[in-house]
């Protein structure tokens, strides 16, 4: 199994990318990674972490995108940037996924330019894992596609509840649409449409309806498909109330107790761990061919070898097959792109 | 001060309802309600209060839109519903403010139906408060319109600023638009759009530019614009965020502590009490010639009695006039509708 890690995205790249491929390659023994970014910059990081350098390569590069840039222009003018030299590697089938902590729009852009999608995938949308009392939910798009079409959304349906079988073990997992209420006539012309098109889709019986902001973290649905606008602002909303309530708990509990604060802390200290984003280890970008996980802009060594982790899961879990079948089985007769 | 609750409208009512305008006529002396809805129902609840019928009358209708109903085709079907009961009430000016807990869409009906919009308004828009540590932040629209144009996202700026600096008392509020990163070129076309159009107007110096998810419940801006859709979304999702996030920590607290345990209990359920939904006692619909609360489907009298408060607290502050003022002094020279 070897992986690409975009060594220069990230708001503290290089170093915490590098020791989280590191502690990754030490984690796993089938693994490599491919260090892209500047050689210079990742050697020093190596060797502050101590590291042998077993199954870690570097493949240098001049450039980087950086996190303000826009994402096409960005592109464009560095043509030796570590995200557009990870998708060729695995374009050229060097690696079979690519990591990255850098700038979002230009990981998923990157993809776009090369338009390696899976068979029959009219736009790949990014897969957030959410936490439920239920078990783990799957959210997407959250933020590759800030325009979709109702049959994109659908499409997410389909490459989502894979995910959720293959990758987080769900069984007959269960297709919502983010919405403002339960009700079929709710929402914007995006939803009402989408509505209709699973409704009448061989996935009907796996379709709930409407779901609602609260519903996603009840886990009343295993996949919730919306656009990438609308994703990418809930999933950034959780993360800031978790954080607000973390705080206002850690807080009140802390002025509450006497003999058993230190107790108290302790408990809501390992809470905000296990579900800090790190824990997480990124989303995958879903229809592509091959493995693209996006990770959390502030990505530490932790989030990077979860991201890892994950990527290589998702390899051996024949995901990406298991949609190419699916799509063309539910396929739409009316479909556009 | 007279204000027409309709009695009717919520998961619960009519009771709850009742009882919240007898809490709240017992808080206020100067608070007459006016109770719209089935005479024979409302006098059960009332006699079930052991009020006295002191300054709450009763103004029979005989039917109430449900929450399930489509909204246009309820109003329509059912002409005396409780809801545009109110409505003519406002407009009849035989009342100063309404207040319902029921079907939201056809509350917003109801009123583009009159078209009871304050000089100069294009689409009214619903604020919601929301905490933060900085004190409460106002995001608008959370649902009244779920596909708006840029200069209705430009008013919601002006008219949510006036109620953060009029009813919240937030000095030189900032204004933030939401979106899915902070860099100009982000998001989708509605929000390019509106960021150019702050940007060119008298308002770009309390303009902050985007804010993300995670930046609402951190204070980042006063007040918080978006569409209808990703309002209402991301309001629900907070409510789901930090119901998630309590369950967990009652949970971990729980188990962690001995001695203590019922302190910290107690701890996080006053917490739980304080960021409960019925403390905001509903929210306004801003741009009407009048005003409009709009609460909570599950509202208990808790939050009734909260929104009537807040209703009565909007008619002293004024805010309807500086609208007007404001949106006349901003008037940008291109607005359409």
């Amino acid at each position: 199994m070897q992986i690409a890690l975009d060594a220069m995205g990230g708001d503290y790249a290089p170093g915490p990318i590098v020791a989280g491929a590191v502690e990754a390659v030490a984690d796993d023994p089938n693994l490599r990674v491919l260090l892209v970014g500047d050689q210079a910059q990742i050697e020093k990081c190596l060797a502050d972490c101590g590291a042998s350098g077993d199954r870690l390569e570097i493949f240098h590069c001049s450039q980087a995108v950086t996190m303000e840039e826009s994402p096409v222009e960005a592109l464009r003018r560095k043509p030796d940037n570590s995200i557009s030299r990870c998708w060729q590697l695995l374009a050229q089938k060097k690696v079979e996924a690519i990591v990255s902590a850098g700038n979002t729009g230009a990981m998923v852009a990157g993809g776009l330019f090369l338009r390696r999608f899976l068979k029959n995938v009219k736009r790949p949308g990014i897969a957030a894992v959410m936490p439920s009392p239920k078990g783990p939910t799957v959210l997407l798009d959250v933020g590759a596609n800030v325009a979709p079409k109702p049959e994109h959304l659908f499409q997410y349906g389909v490459m989502g509840s894979i995910f959720a079988r293959h990758v987080l073990q769900r069984n007959n997992p269960t297709i919502g649409l983010m919405n403002v209420g339960s009700e079929e006539a709710k929402g914007n012309e995006l939803a009402k449409e989408t509505h209709a098109l699973f409704n009448s889709s061989p996935l009907r019986q796996r379709f709930i309806g409407n779901v609602e902001g609260r519903d996603i973290l009840r886990g009343a649905a295993d996949v919730v498909v919306c656009d990438g606008f609308v994703g990418n602002v809930v999933l950034k909303t959780c993360e800031g109330a978790f954080e607000f309530a973390m705080q206002m708990a850690f807080h009140e509990v802390t002025n509450a107790l006497d003999a058993e604060r230190d107790k108290g802390k302790k408990a809501l200290e390992t809470l905000i761990q296990r579900h800090h984003y790190s824990a997480y280890g990124g989303a995958p970008l879903l229809g592509i061919d091959g493995i693209c996980i996006i990770c959390h802009g502030s990505s530490d060594n932790r989030a990077i070898r979860n991201a890892l982790r994950v990527a290589a899961q998702q390899a051996t879990s024949h995901v990406n097959e298991l949609i190419v079948q699916e799509l063309e089985a539910v396929a739409l007769p009316s479909a556009a792109d």
